[in-house]
């Protein structure tokens, strides 16, 4: 049966150069989130159908793969009329409702500030298109049981030290509140029970610009005094110039006349992010002692705070109560990532209201952009035979070479042999020799393969 | 809604010191499969429904989780007669399958003998019960494309490497050729037709005894005579004492006047295993440089090459067709990992028969077994702060000290901190400091967690 055979739709393998390259990122992540004090944790990628569909997922719920019931007969079909009859578990489609599951769960066994890593796939089942795929990972760091802002601080100080890490020069974090969007929103004059609607269409800004969010607040029948309102402070918005992040900044950048308590807060979020770049800068870098690939010239640089306040950044979950922010590339068209605090969630499974704020990266956005020094094959070899080589010396050879710390191929001579040399140079293999009649590594003389292959 | 919230039935959360420790172990796994030339490549953790259910799976295909199909209507349901209509993919029961689409999807791209790593969740809907989940990891190595012993050589050799890279001294390798089994059920008189059923009962061996295999092979209406021989065979074996590993032990443990190709192939495999063991250790051991934890008393050790032959090892599934293996560990009652040669399977998706072996570490047998030396956190701090604290200077505090290479931790001090100190020093946390009226790191005072927390 020689058929057509491909992963499912939307999903991907990784061939073992990708695959590397995918852990040597997860690896800089990881190990930078640690050094700034986060714990990893892992949960199982299905959770209960009624937690996935309970309402804290947004528009992800429709997305979710559900999994059969198992055992189920003839009869529990047929008595089947909406397909969640039949499946009491379902993939994951973000970390967040599991990371809340969690807690609830562990709480007693947990830190009363408990910071967590979570590194792992989702999965949605969307339309696939470039760029988009049904599994895919997220990188997620949370602060749960901190109200304070110290934890909005160590969020993007970790996550800016994780982009550092990477080697993402010149990552910038676009931060607001949505304390101040709804108070924007009452300040306009739009009535309470249309805010999230109108946040919808806000947050399409980006792709639509000033015009089109003011023809679609206006088809949607919102108030036209507010609309008209909005539409001047856009304008004015659009056409001032910020430059730096802080209390006179930020102020410009809202309506004369407005305030709002988060306003003190992200100038104290400032403060504090620019206090612990200072800091870090000063001693070298901060992303951490085994995170490797740094760059120094990246986070906090002469150019200044790397934050930025945008009365309208948005950020699509309906969950956020407070700051929330989102990490842009110069070279990047999307954020790499975005988060914010989520206080009335964990409640819902606690009965109990728990502080949280949280940050994820989107992995599948940044894993093209990285380009990681420090090549982890340096020591790998390649060793050529021919098929009548005697297994008992070419295994003892390679074993000698492994005990000297070097990564080695066995590889049998093909007739092209330039072609698999090339093959071996593109997947990290720096050296070949030929067996020939060496008796041991001592005899064998190695080459430089990417000089041989090119 | 304070509920009760739990993981899904018979799956597990990992707490950060568990999901620590099983990181290190996937970490040692797969840098000494790599050192061995070994490539890891990832499948998403769904396939085709069709293919999970092909019959290349054995009994873990009914244990398959199927997904159900997106935008399913009343009708669909209504007309479906069979759970698995209305499934089209479902989570993959072991990491076999998913390889053979793998290599058949993408062979081209890789090299003609592909040497793969593969580290990751399965999942069967089994009864849950102590140590059994339903989902858990496996780390699978494979051989495609190579006929020849180098590739049981090379997986052995790897493997063994791999569980000396973890501290587990004294693993020995049980082997066995289904040849072999095949020959001698053919010996001693038994009916090819009934030949599959007979390895299903003396597969049991170890469990039930030879009386136990007899006895129920005697139900199942076996040929007597062949039972009969059998019975004199197994009870022959049973008292006979085999030491060491070489053609003359495991000609002694066959019945006389019994010979196979397979004995010769099986002798060779020793020879390359002790030629690796020897050259591995006279350099330093098998482990390879990234590995650390290495125990150069264990593999290959004075005691012996850790080989043993035995004939009635059958390993469960059918798809074997040379030479298989099983590891052993003198603290564990049950094997640690098994694998062998499966010539026939990835021909079904080809259509062209290509060599095949395998070896796949059950992680979580042996997770608990392992005790990793060299502890990740020696330089994880945490920094103890009252609540009126300024956060911009614990947060500079915090950057210098990752600056300075450690791992830090901000907590408020609460008011019983001895309990706080406790389960810090348990989760790897080392020293700790007051902030106090510092104003730099410099100004901090460590002192030992251990000792204050004791």
């Amino acid at each position: 049966m020689a058929t057509q055979v491909n992963p499912p739709r939307g999903m991907r393998d990784f061939l073992p150069e990708e695959k590397a390259r995918r852990e040597r990122v997860l690896s800089v992540i990881r190990d930078t989130y640690r050094a700034h004090g986060f714990d990893e944790i892992e949960t199982p990628v299905v959770e209960d159908s009624s937690r996935l569909h309970a309402g804290l997922g947004g528009d992800n719920e429709k997305l979710a793969f559900g999994i059969l019931k198992r055992g189920l007969t003839a009869e529990d079909l047929a008595a089947a009329t909406d397909p969640l009859d039949l499946a009491d578990l379902g993939l994951r489609f973000d970390l967040t409702v599991p990371l809340t599951r969690f807690y609830a769960t562990h709480r007693a066994a947990l830190p009363s500030v408990f910071r967590s890593i979570q590194l792992g796939s989702v999965w949605r089942a969307e339309r696939p298109q470039k760029g988009r795929y049904r599994q895919f990972v997220q990188c997620d760091i949370d602060v749960i049981g901190d109200a304070t802002g110290l934890a909005e601080a160590e969020l993007i100080v970790a996550s800016l030290a994780t982009f550092d890490a990477l080697g993402l020069d010149g990552v910038t974090m676009r931060v607001n509140d949505r304390r101040i969007l709804t108070g924007l929103l009452v300040h306009l004059g739009f009535p309470s029970d249309s805010h999230a609607g109108v946040l919808v269409t806000l947050d399409k800004l980006d792709k639509v610009g000033p015009d089109g969010v003011v023809a679609e607040l206006e088809a949607n029948g919102a108030a036209l005094d507010a609309v008209a309102a909005l539409r001047g402070f856009l304008t004015r918005a659009q056409t001032a110039e910020s430059h730096g992040y802080g209390e006179q900044q930020i102020r410009a950048a809202l309506p004369e006349g407005f305030d709002s308590p988060a306003v003190a807060d992200l100038v104290a979020l400032g403060e504090n992010v620019a206090s612990a770049l200072g800091a870090g800068l000063s001693a070298g870098d901060l992303s951490g002692a085994g995170a490797g690939g740094a760059d120094s010239d990246g986070v906090g640089s002469a150019t200044g705070l790397p934050l930025s306040f945008d009365p309208f950044l948005v950020r699509g979950m309906g969950y956020y109560t407070g700051a929330i922010f989102e990490a842009m590339h110069p070279s990047a068209g999307y954020s790499l990532g975005g988060g914010g605090r989520y206080d009335g969630m964990i409640g819902r499974f606690l009965g109990t209201d728990v502080p949280a704020t949280g940050f994820s990266i989107g992995f599948e956005r940044i894993v093209d952009l990285v380009t990681l020094r420090g090549d982890a094959s340096a020591d790998a070899v390649v060793l050529l035979h021919d098929s009548d080589a005697d297994p008992a010396l070419l295994v003892a050879l390679k074993a000698e070479l492994i005990a000297q710390g070097k990564r080695v191929r066995l590889e049998r001579a093909p007739r092209n042999v330039k072609s698999l040399l090339d093959s071996l140079a593109a997947s990290g293999f720096r050296q070949f020799a030929h067996v020939g009649d060496a008796a041991t590594a001592s005899d064998l003389t190695f080459r430089d393969l990417s000089t041989s292959a090119g």
